[in-house]
């Protein structure tokens, strides 16, 4: 690493886990921006101190509001700025004087309104920033980071737990949005940032510190555009070598760059372009905030190697029919199995109606977890077969209440699936990703959709990868496997020269 | 009609409304198949006289079993048959001779065991089938038919109210699963019939009979393989060219072809060649089950014509990015909106960060039903839009529960959403559809999920058109519009000769 790099990693972090912070544009007794992210702040479990900013003075939340930037004493490590736009360039000029490393300005009226006024004013902030101070935004949701206590302004709810995967985008409603989709699939965060205009820290940069930080270990983008498409490529290329960045490109459609436009004001750039800019790359291509945050849950959980062929084992013909047209959409070999294991795994199954051909089908939904078990260790055994995927339809499970005194979660057999897979990974060395269709989701059915989001933390916190359907479920294997595949050529190449 | 349509009408009538049926295989006090095929009907609400039979004799359920089917006095419509394979073929052909229209054939243990015993005895119910009984199956879960009271097994807590959708499949599995994920949709069925091996009445015959059916406005297939691809053509060609004809093919992959022959002994057939009929024939393509629902409640609920251009409304701009890309990629356009048009939304809109080109970005998530009404009354008077998509995030109105003593239903706008719909359906006479997307589904937010279902359903009752995200919505419109244009094509060709 450069010093340039270290010290860049140095205010970052500070940035990232500020000590003291001055929150500047709060009034005491209303609920403006600044007053809701003192309160956010203070909810989230903010440790450090909060230096809230009036000119008028007074108390909010039983803090002491200074009248001035100058008038706090000591170091700040980061200011969050939510003025009126026209007081932004200001305030930034006070704490920049005043050696504050960074500064988050949540304040609109900039570049966005497409104005004169408003584009002025940005470069009036771009030059303050120049001059030292590092600034996230203006227009935007800033930071999230569960470690520095800190969160965006609609994450008042986001988890207190750090975790593996970080997020970057100019759209805080984008943030938001991957947060809570990543979120409802278990997954934790180590930073996420929404940049806005990006006057200074943007994705470059940002995702060049990622690469370097230990806590991430997968980086996913949403970007509208990018400010200098051949810093960022290469940047992009080197951290994609040495983890999974997940990127989703806004904008690329003639309707979408324009509304791009609207949005950030960036350039959209050709669909061929970027696509073939981002193979180049190695990175991960997505279409969507919850496709994203399904392949760094998959990226997370699967092992760090391609997968070559996989085995599919399910309960019902068109299942398996299903399951083998998706496979060969997402470029996945479903490789027949050995007459020999076929022999075995049908002396295993129920007849008639069943097959192991590949992928295997146990003719009937409800065999149990221990039948299963058997069958995955067999067809676990075979070389050609690097990933096995079981499909159970969990709701079946309903019909058996009318009949018994027992509830719904204890009808699942949950608990005997992740029992069964964890022999059978500990055993293959290979791993059960688990799909869990559910076509059952009317009103009557919210008891389903309980159990079903229970497993599913639970199944999560055993490590077992789940997905609500096929397409889901092959699309993100396919994006970790095809990550790793060209990853390890690209390492065979370099070792080779 | 030629008479020979009207004979096959009128036995499929019977058939789909059987005054006085027959179970065959029923044991007092045992919970086998027959047994429970009894409870299953009479728990529906089926109407007619049931005359279960077993050699035994005894009661079940209230009902006298007879020992044969000779012993049953009068005229039967239908014959439920749940006997072991090798008994089959003589209660067939006892059911012939008593001169029973049709027998539904649930038992398993025939062409698809691939071995020569189970080939054999297929061979001996198709022969007397041709000798003067109509039959559905064997191998299969046979017909569900609110009107008639017949359901499938697996489908006791289905609807027992009739509506616009009729589906075939030989998959029973597929027809359980197609119509559990459209009642989730609030979709209601005319008649839904697996056929398994389909000896008899299969594909082209009950699609035949569904296109004359007055009560059936869309159909839906599931299809592994057709027996004669040249009849199913002509017969899918004609329908199509009277009502929507919607086709998941299944096996269309190498490992897809080779699970069919598992599941169906049916051949796949190549991709091309099937997509290319099925353009040829008009017929909407779709890849899985849900797909498949969602194209039939568009095709329910739209308007029957094409739609040219869109107009969508959101409050977010990377939502608006995402729509505009999402519709290129389903070939809709998004037409720019005229500058007066523009003029006039963005007096109405807050600012700053709304705009008003199309997509209309709101700006905020949260503007109220009133106002977006306003804005869709406008944008709904351009020429080049025909269908408006309104996005709305639900979920956000759980941040306000926090500050008030309001319920979650109550917090949600979705009444006035209704009101503010059908106000500029009404004025414009163009549809509006809403994307509901929710980022939040924790175990925690179980409440949401209820607010969305409990909303979904008086949307459905009130018309409106609702998808849960923007490639589900933008793909399913395109399926209807992609149907009606070419439809008006090939009449306007027609007209022309």
């Amino acid at each position: 690493m450069t010093d340039h790099l270290k010290n860049n990693k140095i205010q970052l972090e500070r940035i990232f886990h500020p000590k003291r912070l001055a929150v500047i544009g709060v009034s005491a007794g209303s609920m403006g921006f600044g007053s809701r992210t003192i309160e956010t702040l203070l909810h989230f479990g903010y440790q450090g101190e909060i230096c809230p900013v009036n000119p008028k003075g007074g108390t909010i939340s039983g803090l002491k509001i200074y009248k001035t930037i100058e008038e706090i004493p000591g170091d700040l490590d980061l200011a969050i700025i939510a003025v009126p736009a026209p007081l932004v360039p200001a305030a930034l000029e006070a704490c920049r004087l005043k050696g504050v490393i960074g500064a988050e300005i949540l304040s609109a009226g900039f570049k966005e309104l497409g104005t004169p006024e408003g584009r002025a004013l940005e470069e009036e902030i771009k030059s303050i920033s120049r001059k030292g101070i590092r600034v996230v935004g203006p227009n935007c949701f800033g930071i999230y980071c569960p470690t520095g206590g800190l969160t965006i302004l609609p994450g008042l709810d986001f988890s207190r737990e750090s975790g593996p995967v970080a997020f970057l985008a100019q759209s805080g409603g984008m943030a938001g949005e991957f947060v809570m989709n990543g979120s409802s699939l278990g997954l934790t965060f180590s930073k996420v940032v929404s940049f806005g205009n990006g006057v200074d820290l943007r994705e470059t940069e940002l995702l060049q510190y990622l690469g370097n930080d230990p806590g991430t270990k997968v980086i996913c983008m949403y970007i509208e555009g990018v400010e200098d498409g051949r810093a960022f490529f290469k940047v992009l290329k080197e951290v994609a070598a040495t983890k999974p960045v997940i990127i989703y490109k806004g904008g690329l459609s003639p309707a979408g760059s324009r509304a791009v436009v609207s949005h950030t004001a960036s350039l959209g750039g050709s669909r061929q372009i970027w696509e073939s800019m981002m193979r180049q790359a190695n990175a991960v291509q997505v279409n969507n905030s919850l496709e994203m945050a399904q392949a760094a849950l998959a990226s997370v959980l699967l092992p760090e190697r391609p997968v070559r062929g996989m085995a599919v084992v399910g309960g019902g013909g068109a299942l398996g029919v299903a399951a083998s047209d998706t496979a060969e959409i997402f470029g996945i070999e479903l490789p027949l199995l050995t007459p020999d294991t076929q022999k075995k795994i049908m002396a295993i199954l129920p007849k008639p109606g069943s097959s192991a051909t590949n992928p295997v089908d146990a003719a009937n939904p409800g065999v149990p977890p221990e039948i299963l078990k058997e069958v995955l260790l067999k067809s676990g055994e075979e070389k050609t077969i690097d990933l096995q995927l079981l499909i159970q339809l969990l709701y079946i499970y309903k019909s058996i209440l009318r009949r018994g005194e027992i509830t719904l979660d204890e009808a699942t057999p949950y608990r005997g699936l992740i029992k069964a897979i964890g022999e059978v990974e500990g055993k293959t060395d290979k791993p059960v990703v688990l799909v869990l269709p559910n076509s059952r989701r009317e009103l009557e059915d919210l008891d389903l959709e309980e159990v079903r989001r229970r497993a599913g933390r639970v199944f999560f916190e055993n490590g077992i990868l789940t997905f609500e359907n096929l397409n889901d479920a092959f699309r993100s294997i396919a994006h970790v496997s095809r990550y790793y595949s060209r990853r390890e050529a690209r390492e065979a190449v370099t070792l080779a020269a």
